[in-house]
């Protein structure tokens, strides 16, 4: 194990964390919020302190391999959190660390499940922090860093594996750095154009920035009560809608679209499945919810909202979707556990997954009876290895059985059933809201700490895709 | 594909369904219900010369593969349904055929889920001809007509594949018919210990046989519409706790006792978890509604019942547990799909299957940071063949595809979320109640027609573990 290079990028991410820091403490300064704008820049201070006092010693050995790219990533987030949350605390808006805790983890792993009971009472600094933390985990902090670091920097393809999501990683470019690179230019790209067009909408900038923030990390913490439904405009929907169908999308197709290869885009199953499931869903809310708004339109805008932001794992919400009758919202429930594309900022299973073991699942099948075939699943015109069928079923079996372990401990809140299992599901997934007392309308103010810790460890596995924090429980890893 | 071997062993279910419909008819004559007496004979005549019929013509080739074994064993339990549930139908006691079909699907899949509100009304034949259905299918239609048929028609063991339940079905002896023989002596003998035991109680004889049927197929329905909470005796909840526990063991265990190769059975990885997530269960239930009983060991006979009828998949009731806290129902909610021990009268996942999936997952990990070693999976001393491993994982994504798609379709019904998600998981899982609606206290017979139809399709696909169903729909199958 290469202690020194774990370090050494443990280092280098809390000084990027430091200079991430500043810009909420700008946003005090410009707003006047001196307070607040005084403890951002202390906390950045430390931050950069402890980056700088763990990078004094450069490592002798800069290759690392899977272990370490899981445990630095595993450790990394959880820096991140610890370093990110301490502004919520000392500015005194969240009195209790494991709710500013929660809140930043929710942020950076773009979940949106919040503990405020009124956000509009936050100051511009931390709304922005808030809403910055999705923007910054939607890509990957580690992906940033790759993205800045020195090309002499050992295989860092081994980091962007454990951090992003999706059963195949691959490079976009031969270079790591270059991919990290090409990616974060494509999300800067899109955040700016959603910005201008909530801006083109009439929204105030901060709003705009802050939204824009929210869909693109498909994170989804609401700057508003009543989140994007505060602005009740068709318009605004309509642009979110988008973005947030965009931002769930597999940035390697945007990198093909930008290179001009439609073809590699316009054949993608995953895409076609993600926009079927998305229309399909959209259509059979719109008729079940028909009967509560004035037209069938109306009722389609508020039900592919929800849906995208649902399938997405945004979370923002127009509509409280409590009310709903229990097959729409049965709907959403089923889409948290689906997610998004693989390689784009959502969360959840991600379609390509359920895909592939779907398509495995059949091909067993057959060989039930013709016990002499071959299994072999091709998936975007490619066979896959046997290791990555494999890693998916790793990938489930995990994913269940933290799903009900986690329910088994937030079911010591003294809650009811639904409330309970969806507060796993939706953190779990990195949705945000759930349905009952953590629904559109409710939040995670209520639970115990407990809950709310066994939650923030749920939103990480969930965002890093299990593997890496489990990995820290290998005998050979600990030793 | 040999059509003529199908035709032929359905034929032989069918007579052999006739003969047992004998004895609800007997019933009916002793309890002077002559009505109800004729209908099952004129049931059982028509079954049988369908029967007598389809095997007219004896099958040249009697040689079957594994795709026969599951298109007998899909066939089979349709038919057997569907002619099960006339006597309910004709009778007048079930005047939907949809519900009576409901009935004998949840008799037959020893679900135990009911439609009835006022179970005590039944007549003696049909209360009889309820329970049965469990007894007949907890061990298995077919294992009985291949423990009858002669030896010479061809390899039944595809047949005992199909419809034994377990990732791993082997032979006890060489030859097959032995083997199902055996299965059904241990099978009878147990339940007539029961009924020994629940006589020495003070049980009436119908009562004893019948709860012994419940019992031994780990069933549950109920003869009073209180359940076992009728009989309001420690004695009882004690002798059926310890019977509902053994039913749900592997009865390979049983013949090695027989044997006594205790040292297998003290060896057993599977029953080793059974005993101790039983046991770890009823404790922390206990503790957790001990607030509610006047002494802990009263809790602890009340979970203890509960905890044993659900991990057995049962479903007797000695509680209404809708009234216990969220945590107790999590825990009783999350071993509903863990289900009991392969090769055993009961249903849900199988802790063998859950062990492995375990196993290969952790092995999986080891190959994430090691990607040079091997995965292969020990379970019960022996190396797992890679196919038996693939093909729970196959299981696992069809149990999940098959969940989530009912639950979309009982959504539409106008009931709560805890109540439509589990009415899904007790009867795919064979359990018998659910929460809510179809709690405890409740009953399935609120329920639109469709819902029925597709909770008894899942109670048909959990009963034979998916896959006879699922063959049903490849190609070379339909061909």
């Amino acid at each position: 194990m290469n202690r020194q290079m774990i370090r050494y990028t443990l280092g280098k991410m809390l000084i990027l964390e430091a200079v991430l820091l500043g810009l909420p403490t700008l946003t005090g300064i410009i707003y006047q919020e001196y307070h607040e704008a005084l403890i951002y820049a202390c906390v950045a201070a430390v931050t950069g302190i402890s980056g700088l006092l763990l990078d004094i010693q450069r490592p002798k050995k800069t290759k690392i391999h899977a272990r370490e790219g899981f445990v630095i990533v595993a450790f990394s987030w959880t820096l991140l959190s610890l370093f990110g949350a301490f502004p919520f605390f000392f500015t005194g808006e969240m009195p209790s660390y494991i709710d500013a805790f929660f809140e930043i983890v929710s942020g950076f792993t773009t979940t949106g499940s919040s503990i405020l009971t009124n956000v509009e009472a936050l100051s511009h600094a931390s709304m922005f922090w808030r809403s910055f933390a999705h923007w910054i985990g939607g890509m990957g902090v580690l992906v940033f860093v790759v993205a800045i670091m020195p090309d002499s920097y050992g295989s860092s393809l081994h980091i962007l594996r454990a951090e992003m999501p999706g059963p195949i990683v691959g490079k976009l470019v031969s270079k790591i750095k270059l991919t990290a690179q090409i990616l974060y230019k494509i999300y800067l790209g899109l955040t700016v154009l959603e910005v201008l067009f909530l801006l083109a909408g009439g929204m105030p900038f901060f709003d705009s920035l802050l939204n824009a923030f929210g869909t693109a990390g498909t994170g989804g913490f609401a700057i508003k009560n009543s989140s994007i439904a505060f602005y009740d405009s068709a318009y605004v929907d309509a642009v979110i809608t988008i973005f947030m169908f965009l931002f769930g999308i597999n940035f390697n197709l945007f990198y093909f679209m930008l290179l001009k290869h439609f073809g590699a885009v316009y054949g993608n199953h995953e895409l076609r499945w993600y926009g079927a499931i998305v229309i399909g869903a959209s259509l059979l809310i719109a008729a079940n919810i028909a009967h509560l708004y004035p037209t069938f339109l109306n009722a389609l805008r508020y039900a592919g909202f929800q849906v995208v932001s649902v399938i997405t794992t945004t979370g923002f919400v127009t509509a409280d979707y409590g009310q709903w009758p229990l097959f729409s919202q049965a709907i959403l429930f089923t889409l948290m556990f689906v997610g998004a594309c693989a390689g784009s900022t959502g969360g959840g299973m991600k379609i390509s997954r359920v895909l592939i073991a779907i398509k495995n699942a059949k091909a067993e099948l057959k060989l039930l009876i013709h016990p002499h075939g071959v299994t072999s699943v091709e998936f975007e015109g490619e066979t896959l290895a046997r290791s990555v069928v494999n890693s998916i079923h790793a990938y489930f079996v995990f994913y269940f059985l933290i799903l009900f372990a986690s329910f088994l401990i937030i079911a010591l809140e003294n809650i009811d059933f639904a409330s309970a299992f969806s507060a796993v599901v939706t953190c779990l997934n990195n949705v945000g809201p759930g349905f009952g007392v953590v629904g559109p309308v409710g939040n995670f103010s209520s639970l115990s700490n407990l809950s709310k810790i066994v939650l923030c460890l749920d939103m990480l596995a969930g965002r890093l895709e299990l593997f890496p924090f489990l990995v820290l429980f290998l005998k050979d890893i600990r030793q």
